[in-house]
C-alpha cells in the first residue's frame, strides 16, 4: 500500500487542535475526512509529526498515511486545499518508503513562539501573537533561553495530562530574535512533552518580567516540579516551524 | 487649539477605506466617531497622510486633528484601541505644533506589497497577502522594480477616479525581499497616486511572468497610458508601512 506523506499549513484558531476527538472539529478529523472523499476509502488513518494543541498554528506539520491505490497527487493536494480553503493548504505531498512514520521517523522539530511586546494591541498580527503591555527584558529573557540548550529533564515545564515516555529531551537551539515590536522565541528539540514549549514561554515571560520565583531557569527544570514553572502561555501564539527527519538535514536547519 | 498627532496600525479588511463615506464603516468613519466619545466632542476632523484604499492596511498611518482642550493622551490611546478593538491601535499619541499637518507636512511615505508566490493557498497569511501560482521570474520583476527610482511621470500607473495635482513623484526605492515563499515589494516616494502602488505591483507581476506588453516599464511609463499597464493588484496585500515628516528622517529609513 503506498504511504503519502504530506506537508500541512495550518490556522489553528478554529480547531480544537490536531486529534481526532468525538464531537469536536479537529485537524486530524477535517484532514482524513476530506481525503476519504477525494480519495474514494472508507477509512484513512493520519498520523502527524506531533500533536498541536487546540489554537496551535503550524507553517509545516508533516504527516501520513497509507492509501490502497497510489493517488494521483497533483490532484490531491489541489483538492485537500480547496477542500479546506484557509484553514489547511497542502504544501506538498509525495509517495515515501513504507517505513516512513511522520511521528517515529522524526529526527527534531521546531517551534516559534511569537510575542507582541508593546502597549498597543495587536492589529495585524492578532491571532498569531501574545500580547504583553508590560516591559520585558529581553536580555534576561535570552540569557535564561539559552540555558536549555543541551539534554534536560522537561518535568517542570510538563502537562498533567502529558503521556509521553520519558521527561528527558535534547534542545539544540533555543533563542530569541527580534523584529521592531515584536520577539521570536525558535526551539528546536528531539521531542516536545505536552505545553512544554508554551510552558516554557511562560516562564521565560517571567524572567523578563523580573518576577521568577527561582534564580535561573535551572534551577527550575531541577526541581521537576510543575508548580515552579511559570504560567502557560495562550496558544495562538505557538507555531510549529518544520520537522525533520535525518541528522544532514537538522544540522542545515540548526546551523 | 491643541493639535492631536496619532500613530495607527490597521486592518483594512473590514472598511470601505480610509476616507470618511456616508452610509459606509472607513476607517476616518469609526476613528471620529470614537474621539467623539473619547474626547467628550461634538465635531472633530481627523486628517490622514494619506487615504487608504477599501481593503488596504496600515502599519504606521499618521493622522491629526485639533480638540479644544489639551486630552489625556494616556487615555485617549487606551480608549480608541480598546472601542476598535483588534481593527485600529493607536501606536502611539503626541500633542504637535499647530502648523504640522499629517498629509501637507509628509515629506515621504513607504507602502509594501506582500505575495504569496507558491502552488499552495494562502493559510497564516491570509487576508495580508496576493497569493500567485503561476512562477514568477523574480529577477525581472527586481529589474523593472528598480527602474523606478527617481522622478517619473506616472500617469500610466494613475487610477482613473485620481484627484492629485500631479503625476510626477519622486521614488527613493523601489525594491523586493524574500522571506520563503514571501515576497515582498516595498516602495517609498515623495508621494503616490490613487491605486498607483497596486498598479505598479500588477505590472511588475506581468513581467514577472512573462506577459508584459512592453520590453521596460519605463516604455509604460513614457506612454502615459493607464491602459498599457497591468492589473491593479489586489487591495488586501498592502499596506501603509510609514510615513515621514523630516529630510533627516527619511535618509535614515531609505539608508
Amino acid at each position: 500500500m503506498p504511504n503519502v506523506k504530506l506537508i500541512l499549513e495550518y490556522d489553528g484558531s478554529r480547531f480544537h487542535g490536531w486529534q481526532w476527538q468525538p464531537g469536536l472539529r479537529t485537524i486530524q478529523g477535517e484532514l482524513e475526512r476530506v481525503l476519504r472523499t477525494v480519495l474514494r476509502a472508507d477509512s484513512i488513518a493520519v498520523k502527524a509529526s506531533g500533536r498541536t494543541d487546540a489554537g496551535v498554528h503550524a507553517r509545516a506539520q508533516v504527516v501520513n498515511f497509507f492509501v490502497e491505490e497510489l493517488p494521483d497527487l497533483h490532484r490531491l493536494t489541489h483538492s485537500v486545499s480547496s477542500l479546506l480553503k484557509g484553514e489547511v493548504s497542502v504544501l506538498s505531498a509525495d509517495i515515501v518508503p513504507d517505513t516512513f512514520d511522520a511521528r517515529r521517523s522524526a529526527v527534531a522539530k521546531q517551534y516559534s513562539y511569537s510575542i507582541l511586546a508593546r502597549k498597543a494591541p495587536a492589529v495585524l498580527q492578532k491571532g498569531r501573537v501574545w500580547h504583553i503591555s508590560a516591559p520585558l527584558s529581553i536580555e534576561a529573557m535570552e540569557a535564561e533561553a539559552a540555558l536549555l540548550i543541551g539534554e534536560h529533564d522537561f518535568s517542570s515545564f510538563r502537562d498533567a495530562a502529558c503521556a509521553n515516555r520519558s521527561p528527558v529531551k535534547t534542545i539544540f537551539k533555543s533563542a530569541f530574535s527580534r523584529k521592531g515590536d515584536l520577539l521570536i522565541y525558535s526551539i528546536a528539540g528531539s521531542g516536545f512533552l505536552k505545553q512544554m514549549v508554551r510552558n516554557i514561554v511562560g516562564t521565560l515571560v517571567a524572567f523578563g518580567r523580573g518576577g521568577a520565583q527561582h534564580s535561573s531557569i535551572l534551577d527550575i527544570m531541577r526541581l521537576k516540579d510543575r508548580r515552579v514553572a511559570g504560567v502557560t502561555a495562550p496558544a495562538h501564539g505557538l507555531c510549529l516551524d518544520w520537522v525533520c527527519y535525518s541528522k544532514e538535514e537538522l544540522s542545515k536547519r540548526i546551523e
